[in-house]
């Protein structure tokens, strides 16, 4: 099961020609390959919007497809170097919580590269990108098994999600997971969440002073410069402004707001 | 007549990974079409940007492209779903005028896709990107007709461009089209504008305090630092400054400027 | 010796559809090529950092890949298009420095384009991208010889790298080559430099009145937020923050900063 695709995720830009040089890794070893740039523009060392981004994406690919995925500010420590396997995708990329979503989605096999397999005798510590993670996935590609270059580890129960949380009224309070491209903010909380607790209406959702009554079906369905709440294309709780940048009006601040959801 | 191509525009930018889910549908569906990145740096929402950027671009490509071009602000409502197609190529995308130039530019037929046939069973109204167009594409470009998913719609007579006018001095008043990436400034007046005017030489242009004499063909024609007019890559109007940014310079509102065109 | 590939570098944007067009005229000329997109976020006229990102990922594509690179302020004037060759690889793109790094690193041969071949019969002088380099390499990519379509040049022998030196304190004196995406602080001085002079220990690092003490091997190395010195991964001598931005917090100029070598 090979799709001849391996996609490429990265926090490096492309203008210093760092992405370019692990393309060039994988066509050098793997011709056939086609690889399909998905995103070098995740913020700098932001494992979080990586990880949510690679949420978005991996499952619409063909069965098969190898997702290579590179945010890395612990380069050349001792943090592991990752392979992770589902029933239909193979992930490469650093042991830093990048996959956390995935892993809590699916079932799925672990496995930490062996890295002497690729770095014995590069003597360049800060580049894995290139070194190590781009030849580990054209291996794949080309058909060699994980087990062959790394050996498998034991399953893990924490993948380090940050969780909602009900306070002392009985509701919910979510922290937001990230905001994407046009500002719309993304919350740690989905369809599922609500659906497991036998609640299914939400009655309102309170977020920086500010109350919004229920769910609306798409951005346009609320008067331009109004600010809404919907399930978003993969069913997480999404905030956004019609025609607007609800992150920018409302001054958000990822790792501090927190949104307040009353169910009934 | 299919070259095995789908270009991608859109306003996504990559780093939620929503044009990825789109170029995995795409691969998907129809595994063999080449997907070819235009760009997802468009500005939110900026259908005029879009507009001229696809018009820059389609007819280079081999025939039998298919362009699909995404900027959906509308996302959701019951604005129509496009597939406009004309001798060589085949656009896809949302009505809300990001085609007024091919349409204006090329004989061509309109259809609106039968968005049940994709969207059926679908619970999201977010992000028809992933859910309409691109497998719409992707059916285009396994070779299905047009006809056996949409139904052919009639001509239209206004595309919707913002024209240039004549004032009470018998000179030409012409607002911008764009701004570029460098900050060259593009006027919705061509070439072909002028020779329709049988007054083929232009005298001078005013644009915001600033009289230019006449036009260059290229930009280091100019001193450095030097305002310029040129007809651009496209034969459009476009104001510019030699090795510096002219719409920075000349504080340029798109919306509200205009240029001032005295021709003999 | 043909990969079937061409890279592509630019500092067009992508956003204008002008990158678009130069692919489509590529695939257009040469459909069986495979294009890869290296980066077209070069900031704007900046040969420099071009030709530094050029360097990064040359070499690790595969034997006989064109390397296309156009960052061209002098389009349209009498500045020469340059095919240059090594014994594994092809580039073409203006003649203004962008290839100065691997004319200094490798034997080749140079060769000036015969423009009238591409030009004649084109109205425009603007977008020579389009019009003359993306056409030139794939003339290449289908098997074409370059001296059928281009005159060879004698050999340089200077080629216009801004040099480290040595100061009367006998330390060396280095300035800043690039500032990569990351704050990185990327200097003219490479670990083969420091071979050469016999003198192989760096004994401390001065630069805008910080004094680093000696190298380390990665990022993570030193404590978060400190600065850090290290050979970077093409062997050149960077100074970084561990998971910060070392450009913005010392406030860089590039064209004017130098770093002081003390080295025994």
């Amino acid at each position: 099961m090979n799709s001849g695709i391996i996609t490429i995720l990265t926090d490096f830009g492309t203008r210093d020609g760092y992405v370019g040089s692990c393309k060039g890794v994988i066509k050098q070893m793997a011709p056939h390959v086609e690889i399909t740039d998905i995103s070098h523009d995740i913020p700098a060392f932001d494992i979080e919007a990586a990880a949510l981004a690679l949420y978005n994406y991996y499952e619409y690919f063909p069965k098969g497809t190898i997702h290579l995925a590179i945010v890395d500010p612990g380069v050349g420590s001792d943090r592991q170097a990752l392979i992770l396997r589902t029933a239909g995708y193979t992930f490469v990329g650093p042991d830093n919580g990048l996959f956390h979503l995935i892993m809590e989605n699916e079932a799925h096999t672990l496995y930490a590269i062996d890295k002497d397999v690729f770095l014995k005798g590069v003597k360049h510590a800060t580049f894995h990108g290139r070194d190590l993670f781009a030849p580990a996935a054209a291996r794949l590609a080309l058909g060699h098994a994980p087990a062959s270059f790394a050996r498998q580890l034991p399953q893990r129960t924490d993948h380090g999600l940050r969780p909602f949380r009900k306070n002392n009224d009985g509701h919910i309070v979510v922290p937001v997971m990230s905001v994407d491209h046009f500002g719309n903010i993304i919350f740690a909380f989905n369809r599922q969440d609500l659906e497991r607790m036998h609640m299914p209406r939400i009655k309102s959702i309170g977020f920086k002073g500010e109350r919004i009554g229920g769910l609306v079906k798409y951005y346009s369905a609320e008067e331009p410069g109004r600010l809404l709440a919907l399930w978003n294309s993969r069913d997480f709780l999404e905030i956004a402004v019609n025609g607007g940048n609800a992150a920018r009006e409302l001054q958000v601040d990822p790792g501090k707001d927190t949104l307040i959801l009353e169910v009934e």
